[in-house]
């Protein structure tokens, strides 16, 4: 007997489930993705610089040689080769059997979050950091213990250090020491020193996320990885500096947690060889990458340039902005007196022109009169064309 | 000051990691990766049916007429159209709104958990099932209530009901309505209506697991989705009518649960379009799937054929076994005195033949005399081969 009255309508969603809204990211791709904004929104890399020709004889090499490239098989080693030495560049050296292949590095977060974080566990992370990130951790639901930002030298390592003394425990510290996505610092040398020093006292691991630690601008500094082998959990991507529709990324950790995080990512999506690894290895086969990433630094390094310039010549001289050594973001820093979710309804209606609120970013959803603008994805006369737009609605509708 | 005697070796593992261990299935991947073995253990399509040329083909025409396809973008609608006309071929009638695109079925079981299952939760599913299914569940450290499978209808939906009776709420019950894995049954006309009916009583979500449902070699029946838009929750792949590497699925659920599992897979690996979707969508243009399909059930129906008859013609009396309307496997009961490990050992070592013991699909770690035969990866030359030897085994070492 059907008992028609007590019918629900719908499915009892997981608890945490039930909350979840689309992220700001999300909704900014919907309403940045109309012809004729010029935005300053998303972290993309710019399409015109991928390597379309290579990656596509890179794909008909792989399926002439082989039909058994599109079988179910083991993550593929000679990508972990290739892996090793790219590795080499970034200043780390590491064995094949401490890479683990992911779908790009928001797996990889995800994978090492199941792997270390227990749900109502804790982290500690900066107060502004990647909303990626913050997503990692919402089905968790830890206690995120953050720290502030300095503006030159980074993470505030002396508040982590405190966390650790009064005796918290986090499952990791979360860092982005170079390219910090939002804002666009670096760790200085001797903070970097001083993070790992304490992850190995407090035997808390920290989980590096180096998504644009390739495209540094001047002088590299080695991550924290080249520091510790045992406390450093890396994770790397070629979407940046490759392409990110092929979803290849990898993690770098001590020898034994590689076959946990593959059993992890086994019940995720089967951890067989994707194709896409294949053609990336395939197209790391041809030694392109190198020269790739090179082209990448000055061409990004044109437009962080325009966008320092335009920037001075146009905005009111009461903002301020980090100049970025690395990664794809300036963090603006506007009078306290401007409403940034105002700025961005008026600067998308009435110039065209996007931009990523800085309060986005908050762990704590603390307000803030700061921006965070890309300039990946623009070309550099989009830029000159865009920025003094903004500047006229900031001049105009708030000043 | 660093505390050296206190540091601990490694990283705190979250509770359930520090318990993982590698698959059987896994294992079984490298045990029977050796040349010159005979595998009927895992679940793989034939690499000499991937239709790599029209893949290759595919490919080139994505990436030659836009390298946009590499960039970060919207899971891809024009695939979703794609999917719709195939379900319709399948018997359901669904909307685009209502197909969410994932990377195969094992992400899209994944994330259905995810949405409905709280740590602690219960599931209800049959005692022998997909192993891939049970990892899924294994962070959850769910309560899994089991149901017996018959051999001619499947699922034992009375049980299922008794449960429900009782005042059981489950987050879902899983059912393999076609192409069981392992059990090579199919769930019964009957009994579809009646697990169906109970779901809509009980406002209890079906997770309806077709990975195999389009190869059936006779007479399909519709899946259970094609009964209930709102409490069957349909799982789709690629893997099995196209090529595993792809890693192209998809979920059919109420649309209002398209937006919450984007949020869930957003966090897990971004849910852009993977270069893959656009590869399936190039391929699904040209119209070449049905044929496809077609070409598989002839060819895998003759497998299974060739399997049967080389059964009959060799294995004992004692033994019985199904007949598989659908899917990859033939379950085989041997008499309760054969030990399946040691005849495992022995096949592998003596007679080079791999198969897998049946208990390694047990929920509850039962023993028993069954062992999973796999007919879609051998061709009919080596299974005419290989069973021979296999009941050579069977009947020398263990009768």
């Amino acid at each position: 007997m059907r008992v028609s009255s007590s019918l629900q309508a719908t499915a009892e969603l997981a608890g945490w489930a039930q909350r979840l809204e689309q992220s700001a990211l999300q909704q900014m791709l919907v309403a940045t993705a109309r012809p004729g904004i010029i935005s300053f929104a998303l972290g993309m890399p710019a399409v015109e610089f991928f390597p379309a020709e290579s990656l596509a004889e890179a794909t008909a090499r792989v399926l002439s040689v082989n039909a058994g490239a599109l079988q179910y098989s083991p993550p593929l080693q000679s990508l972990k080769q290739h892996v090793r030495e790219l590795m080499k560049r970034r200043g780390v050296d590491c064995r094949e059997e401490q890479i683990f292949l992911t779908a790009g590095a928001q797996q990889g977060m995800s994978l090492l979050s199941r792997l270390l974080l227990e749900p109502g566990g804790s982290v500690i992370t900066e107060e502004l950091i990647y909303s990626g990130f913050q997503q990692v951790l919402d089905p968790f639901q830890p206690n995120v213990l953050t720290v502030s930002t300095d503006a030159e030298t980074g993470m505030d390592v002396e508040a982590v250090e405190q966390y650790l003394k009064s005796g918290a425990r986090p499952s990791f510290i979360y860092s982005i020491t170079d390219g910090h996505n939002p804002l666009s610092v670096r760790l200085s040398s001797s903070k970097r020193k001083r993070l790992v020093e304490l992850a190995e006292q407090y035997s808390v691991p920290i989980v590096e996320d180096d998504a644009y630690g390739f495209l540094c601008y001047e002088d590299p500094l080695p991550p924290l990885r080249a520091l510790s082998e045992r406390w450093v959990f890396y994770v790397g991507s070629f979407s940046k500096i490759l392409a990110p529709a092929l979803r290849v990324g990898w993690i770098v950790v001590p020898e034994e947690l590689v076959l946990p995080l593959s059993v992890i990512k086994e019940s995720t999506d089967i951890d067989a060889a994707p194709l896409s690894q294949r053609i990336v290895n395939a197209y790391l086969d041809t030694g392109q990458l190198p020269a790739q990433i090179e082209m990448l630094r000055t061409q990004y390094g044109l437009r962080r340039d325009t966008m320092l310039r335009a920037l001075a010549e146009n905005f009111p001289d009461a903002a301020s902005w980090t100049k970025p050594d690395c990664g794809f973001f300036v963090w603006v820093e506007l009078p306290s007196t401007v409403d940034v979710d105002e700025l961005f309804r008026r600067a998308l209606e009435d110039e065209h022109v996007a931009f990523i609120p800085g309060h986005a970013f908050s762990v704590n959803k603390k307000r803030s009169s700061s921006i965070r603008l890309n300039f990946s994805h623009p070309t550099t006369a989009r830029i000159e064309e865009g920025i003094p737009r903004l500047a006229r609605v900031l001049k105009a509708k708030l000043w």
